[in-house]
């Protein structure tokens, strides 16, 4: 059985988003794990994520870096915290902003590999940057700042619907 | 019968992103209009496009943000050139970078409507801010810089099909 992926670990509350919620059926369902003192990710585009016909469109390239952003963010915070992934309280965190400089047009077809690198981490803050890359070739650089989510709002967020 | 949208004028080869392609039949089909000096996209999230449950997920945020700078350029281009979108060689963009600063959750029910204002117009190149909004509140800020395609690429892309 694989390693549980970041996501895996997030609080059912905080496991719906469509870009990386293992309980979003619809969703990409993006899966992070640590490689070494850096992360990374893998997803296969579907054939209708197209920007020209035979690229992959820049939100789904987008999502992806937002989602391993997030995902790398709460890993860093919990090893910061010499604590295990998914103790209470839980280290989860949202996009404060995202930033992508599109290299070059991704392939539509082969699997995508984002890797992250922490570029600092505080008490309420991660900083991440990040490649996207296609057969080996970087095709798109990123940058996330996460925040962590207070775990009363993670909750009064569920309750809200 | 409507005006087209900016995303109307597009040529074929151009028309298959998943974000605002007509020829997508899987995709958002982000339609952007002019509104004074400024442009206007207007979209209504699925239930699925979730974050945390009740909130819009931050990577259809970015796909909104990123479509509608690119269609915002084209527009802006055409006028700044005096001529009639759609008319031959096609200013088509894509997205050379984007950021997007989150500042609040972004409701997930209500129609989203996304705002462009052109900062920089030059002969390869256009600079879009814009805010995205729901129930009149402005819950997140981005900023497109769009690439002209060349048209032996857009062909290019096609053919590599």
């Amino acid at each position: 059985m694989p390693e549980p992926a970041f996501q895996d670990y997030y609080p059912d509350e905080g496991a719906h988003c469509y870009g990386c919620g293992r309980l979003n059926a619809t969703g990409h369902q993006l899966k992070s794990y640590w490689d070494g003192e850096e992360t990374v990710a893998r997803f296969t585009p579907k054939p209708f994520h197209t920007a020209a016909l035979g690229f992959v469109y820049g939100g789904l390239i987008a999502s992806l870096i937002d989602c391993h952003g997030t995902g790398t963010a709460s890993a860093a915070a919990y090893k910061a915290a010499g604590r295990e992934m998914g103790t209470d309280p839980p280290l989860r965190f949202v996009t404060g902003s995202l930033h992508v400089d599109f290299l070059r047009p991704t392939p539509l077809g082969p699997e995508l590999e984002v890797r992250g690198k922490i570029i600092e981490v505080t008490e309420k803050k991660v900083v991440v940057e990040e490649t996207l890359s296609a057969e080996g070739k970087v095709c798109a650089r990123g940058k996330v700042v996460a925040v962590l989510i207070p775990e009363t709002m993670l909750k009064k967020m569920t309750a809200r619907r």
